[in-house]
């Protein structure tokens, strides 16, 4: 079974103009997604950012649910937390997980806006089961990731659609839709959409 | 084709210590699960706290982006906004479905600790499908609904689990897992679950 890593793109994404843009690391977006990973079965989840004080702030934060007062106060924190990865680039993180996997990664995107997705969340199933090869899902924050970066990936998933035109989730909200569609429990899937 | 409602609890919850509290509106959950409802086509999401002064400061929020500045800084998160609806208890609430839908609403709801689930995904989807009746999703915030609002509701739906032990979603995630089960378009989801 695929070891599976999650890396949440702060550089290069796009802002609602198109333009490149680095955002801010959001503290509801560490929290949201560590819990959603470790829910899933995730080894590591990476908060990418280019800007070293947003790293060092967010260090802070993790340390504070990992060994300071947060960690009595709320244990689950500190075990979805344990999870994340604080890199500085793209490069780096995929350094990071082949390190840690022992392979370099297949590397997975994600975006509202993918028109011609690559693979379907069955074969992706599919290929979980049937790899070794670590699996590493890039999602963008702010308007998404760049195509320089959609363009670098082995597959592009298929955007989560609702029932009308609108297709604004949260970063957050979407990667809990993808990792329940990628990893959730078969039986209750399957009981889900028989 | 079933309207459908969605209420976020603030009370009756528990707390980690299953004492019975009201807890604090978080703005985040504001903004995500009224992107996720707006998404799956959802009628009105409904923030109930029987606290005045956070009704006042959340319709102050909801102010900034639906008229104020936010309005034309941002116009997909005022579509999403205005779904929201502010009530003080689930009675008010279910009032207000039945006056906007014509007729009272069936309640469902989501708990990670649910053991014997009423209904699964599918046949919910199937109901969703036949009837005209409103359907009222509750979720909770804190540690969960508590059980006297479990009793009330015609149906429990399935707990979502991961992969492991780990049961600690927030309720953004969770709902937003719960919606793509119900209401994701079924081509979406076949191709997704085969």
């Amino acid at each position: 079974m695929a070891p599976l890593y999650l890396a949440l793109l702060h550089f290069p994404v796009y802002d609602k103009n198109h333009q490149v843009v680095t955002t801010a690391v959001t503290h509801m977006d560490i929290h949201d997604i560590a819990r959603t990973a470790c829910t899933f079965g995730v080894r590591r989840f990476y908060v990418v950012t280019p800007v070293h004080a947003l790293r060092e702030l967010s260090a802070r934060l993790l340390e504070h649910w990992s060994s300071g007062w947060g960690a009595n106060y709320n244990a689950t924190r500190k075990d979805a937390l344990a999870l994340v990865g604080l890199t500085e680039d793209l490069d780096h993180t995929i350094v990071d997980v082949e390190r840690d996997a022992g392979a370099p990664p297949m590397l997975l995107v994600t975006s509202a806006r993918t028109q011609t997705p690559t693979i379907s969340y069955a074969a992706l199933r599919r290929l979980i089961a049937a790899t070794e090869r670590p699996l590493l899902v890039l999602f963008g924050t702010g308007w998404g990731l760049t195509e320089e970066i959609m363009q670098r990936a082995d597959h592009q998933l298929p955007a989560v659609l609702g029932t009308g035109d609108y297709n604004h989730l949260s970063v957050r909200s979407a990667a809990a839709i993808i990792l329940d569609r990628m990893c959730g429990r078969q039986e209750d899937l399957e009981e889900a959409h028989p």
